[in-house]
């Protein structure tokens, strides 16, 4: 396994050149994130990362978390890094200084986040579903549990988790099950069993705090008859210290394909006499408050698609660099040479890192976008960006996260037999990433929330407002001199034509009733809009380069590796693009045309 | 991990209806391929398949091969089940009477060994690789090495190697090092290391035969300088019982991402005075005996691909009938449904099918044009079947793998949360399937023969005769009545309209001389015939099909089925074939443009 180094100057570029950061940093709560600050935490977060991180990431995976007498050990040197790690305050990046938060951007807390996952995923899914149940309990817990549980699940001392799964509620989490019934003292007593909870039962904190989705026994059937319950592991003393031992534990840990070391929990709750749960909110509510916490992990999980491939990317260069096979197909009479002189391993490379870029940029961009819409003092601007998360939330999740996969298994390829071997390295992101698309929703869930709630419901109204800034981007780039300029600006507009077409289709199909036909092709939908704004991030990134080429001093290999990969990226990605609008259209004639018993 | 059946009808609709088994029975040295006895070693196959070799696939994969003490122990009901196997006379299907052979053409050969290859992948190995080291050696032997190994090897009684590979030289075999030295009596002292030797080592018979490429001390530099030798494990008496152990051992297994039960053995020979060895044919003509072994363990591999997008597509559709989760997108008031019943889990579980159905017709049509090869009476038809062959055993063995690997991780999404945990068998065929795109030539190897050897050197006839053949057969479908029918021609009529330009670009631009921008745009050259050629075979399936149902007694449901995936396969994924036409153009401009150090 070669080392990771975290990509500081491609993230620094996307921040400050693609997506504005900027722009952001002038918004109120955000003004701490100053150019020389930021510079400083991606510096210092990308040793951490490849220094701390990086090198555990093979240890977890032949370790794995093992499960023995109830509790939980993580491998070795796991411990000390999440100590380290939280000590360090990496654990705060982004959250509200009232409870101990950096007050950081999430634009800077998502190019972080990348570094983290890249480095090590199985380390970094911690942190990020904590993110998240940090984000729930600030949004919708009353001020006496945010005073009790958040400086410390802020500062990293405790971590949460997110439990939703039952064996019978997946993706329907109408069908939960596990129930909760008043203890008559305002707290609640809860029963069930929760299954694929990451980080349920772990060795790094000593205490863990569970969020619980139950239902009460007066609840009205389905979604809207779910609460939400904070159960900690330990019930915390007044003074914040972990008191009595609460009712749950980790019934097993599942054997998976990958992310070893991360343990995914069975978690029982109250084989005894109920654990005791505090309601969050109000009774019923649960789903909605939830769904705060998934938005957020989301975007984090999208982030993880960027970063296995950014891994599997730097893994796959360093050995094309390195190993030596055959001739050079242009000097027959020549000695061997190092694989990445062969055309199809440049092919192969490009790919990689042309996909990794284009989704790094479109989530970092998300992120610029949830910053304004929380922050922005115009709250027309704040609904605008508001409603363009919820577009690209779906895009971030699924289309990033299939790229994850694609660029890990062209990683692996790249290694020929040496790719197949687990000591390599390439395997395990191959192994690692596959669980991406389908945690947190899986991407065909994501497609159907794409076609449905975000471009359905207003009628594509949002849908085609992100589709004429995309145009002014396109005009933008058509008017500046050179072929690569003409070739992307061309190959966008021709994306942003068939989207728009699609669009209208998925909006016709909707409101004609034909809900299973418009699901049919919502999955190519959804790539067709992940390729195309990914076209978009990269004609950003294809004009910010000419610009920067012009200015005395420049990094003009730099600029001119950014150009080269946002055209191979239009005329290898984005040009046959178009041809998914007609399998969006003619799904339906094949989909829902045989029986069951036909398959 | 649910269980196989075998795709009878569907092997039998393809043999039958689309490759035209019928005709090959005429051959001379194919009689015995009646369709009664076709029909009969294809249930028998089957149950023996679905009954014996597919409930150890799970097994293997937890236990593994493993090296005890020089020895390896294959997984628990290995050795039986091989027994089994060789003593049902399963092994020696192919090969011609004279020798214990059956006889039976390779068309029904093949449609065998997907049976072996998707119960059972690893077990599968040992045949497959066997089977082209009987090949080689009825062809390149001499008649005293035929009469002593082949009875042998035809049986199952012992097993043949393949040993190329060295830490040096994968791709590249002019790099092989391993030395071979006159020891003055006829034979040969063999001294050298061996990595990547499938079934090296292994515990299912008494010995084992491997065929090894080495270099004499006076042999000229590079390819022309190989020799190829028989050494066995054991030295044969002249009774052709075992004798002496030769000097050769298994140094280690290899720790793989999948395939676990085939033991992937580091080779060393010679570690004292030398292993044995007998010379094949003359020296240094090694490799050219080799590409015997080659070509048709290549189209072995391809049928690999086929085999396990079946297997992956029987496993997610039995899963998507059986897990019930979320309701009806049509019926809102309504319970949960077994999620086949969701639009996008059917394009995902006719996505697999119709792929797999694709590859799977091109590998038996490939069957059909190496028995015609080998054994029709008029040379002209015999000379134009070699070259088809030619053509197509790189896009059976590459784009077949790449189908088995996307199919593979279809399966793994269809699954949702329960795909990543190894229990339930999808992450093994995830796994499993991940090699096979990279042994026996990375499929990017495959692309450059596809482009250089097998287009570019007879300028592109041997490509257009396929290519008015596949025209033919769009003209045949475009007059018989039906949406179906039209839709189905007209793709493949404009697949085969870009790929008559693509083969016009890859001639032109290698007679420009530029052999690094064709080998730029070799990988989408392939898939763009890989999709075009199975969408023919998409095309032959409709026509049998609509001729099908027009017969009296018809399976309407079948022949139906059959049609909706044709239609699928052409709407779906032969419809955004062309715009890979850009994609092999235009590669060039920016893969060859970057330094080594942008990268």
């Amino acid at each position: 396994m070669t080392s990771y180094t975290a990509p500081v100057d491609d993230l620094r570029f996307v921040l400050n050149h693609v997506v504005g950061l900027e722009a952001i940093a002038t918004l109120p709560h955000c003004e701490s994130a100053a150019p020389d600050l930021v510079d400083a935490i991606l510096e210092e977060a990308g040793k951490f990362a490849s220094g701390v991180l990086a090198p555990l990431n093979r240890v977890g995976d032949k370790e794995g978390s093992r499960l023995e007498n109830g509790v939980v050990r993580t491998p070795t040197g796991w411990k000390e890094a999440y100590s380290q790690f939280a000590e360090s305050g990496w654990n705060s990046l982004p959250f509200e200084p009232e409870h101990g938060g950096q007050g950081l951007p999430w634009t800077v807390a998502f190019a972080v986040n990348e570094m983290w996952q890249s480095s090590n995923l199985s380390f970094g899914l911690c942190p990020l579903l904590n993110q998240g149940a940090v984000d729930l309990l600030s949004e919708h817990a009353s001020a006496a549990q945010k005073a009790l549980y958040l400086p410390k699940m802020i500062s990293g001392e405790w971590t949460g988790t997110m439990n939703l799964t039952e064996p019978q509620a997946g993706s329907d989490l109408a069908a939960v099950r596990t129930r909760a019934v008043r203890a008559g003292d305002g707290t609640y007593r809860i029963t069930g069993q929760k299954i694929f909870i990451t980080y349920g039962e772990h060795d790094l904190t000593d205490n863990i705090i569970h969020l619980v989705l139950a239902r009460l026994p007066d609840a009205p059937a389905g979604i809207k008859g779910i609460s939400l319950f904070i159960v900690p592991k330990f019930l915390p003393n007044a003074d914040g210290t972990p008191g009595r031992r609460n009712d749950l534990r980790c019934a097993s840990l599942e054997h998976k394909l990958g992310i070893m070391a991360s343990p995914t929990a069975v978690m029982a709750y109250g084989d005894e006499d109920g654990a005791v749960g505090f309601l969050v909110g109000e009774e019923n509510r649960g789903i909605e408050y939830m769904f705060t916490m998934m938005n957020n992990a989301r975007l984090g999980v999208g982030i993880q698609g960027v970063a296995v491939a950014e891994r599997a990317y730097q893994q796959a260069r360093d050995y094309a660099k390195a190993r030596v096979q055959s001739k050079d197909l242009a000097d027959a009479k020549g000695s061997a040479v190092a694989i990445i002189k062969h055309p199809d391993v440049r092919r192969m490379l490009l790919d990689m890192r042309a996909k990794t870029e284009a989704a790094r940029a479109l989530a970092l961009y998300a992120g610029t976008q949830l910053d304004t819409a929380r922050h922005h003092p115009d709250a027309a601007v704040r609904a605008a960006a508001t409603a363009r998360v919820d577009v690209l939330t779906p895009i971030v999740k699924a289309w990033s996260t299939d790229i994850g996969c694609d660029v890990a298994s062209t990683g692996v390829q790249i290694h020929g037999g040496m790719g197949f071997i687990e000591e390599t390295g390439a395997a395990q992101h191959y192994r690692d990433a596959r669980i991406t698309p389908i945690y947190e929703g899986t991407n065909g869930i994501h497609a159907n929330d794409l076609a449905f709630r975000k471009t359905g419901r207003d009628k594509g109204a949002s849908a085609r407002a992100l589709i004429a800034e995309m145009r002014a981007t396109a005009a933008t780039l058509a008017a500046l001199p050179g072929d690569d300029a003409a070739v992307i600006a061309a190959e966008l507009s021709a994306g942003l034509s068939a989207l728009d077409q699609a669009v209208d289709w998925i909006v016709a199909t909707q409101a004609e009733g034909d809900l299973r036909g418009a699901a049919a092709g919502a999955v190519a939908y959804l790539r067709l809009w992940g390729n195309v704004a990914g076209g978009w991030m990269m004609a950003r990134s294809a004009i910010a380069a000419l610009e920067g080429l012009r200015a005395a001093g420049a990094n003009a290999s730099f600029l001119e590796t950014k150009l080269v990969v946002a055209r191979f990226y239009a005329e290898q990605i984005l040009a046959p693009s178009p041809a998914l609008l007609s399998t969006i259209h003619s799904a339906r004639n094949t989909v829902l045309a045989l029986h069951d018993d036909q398959f």
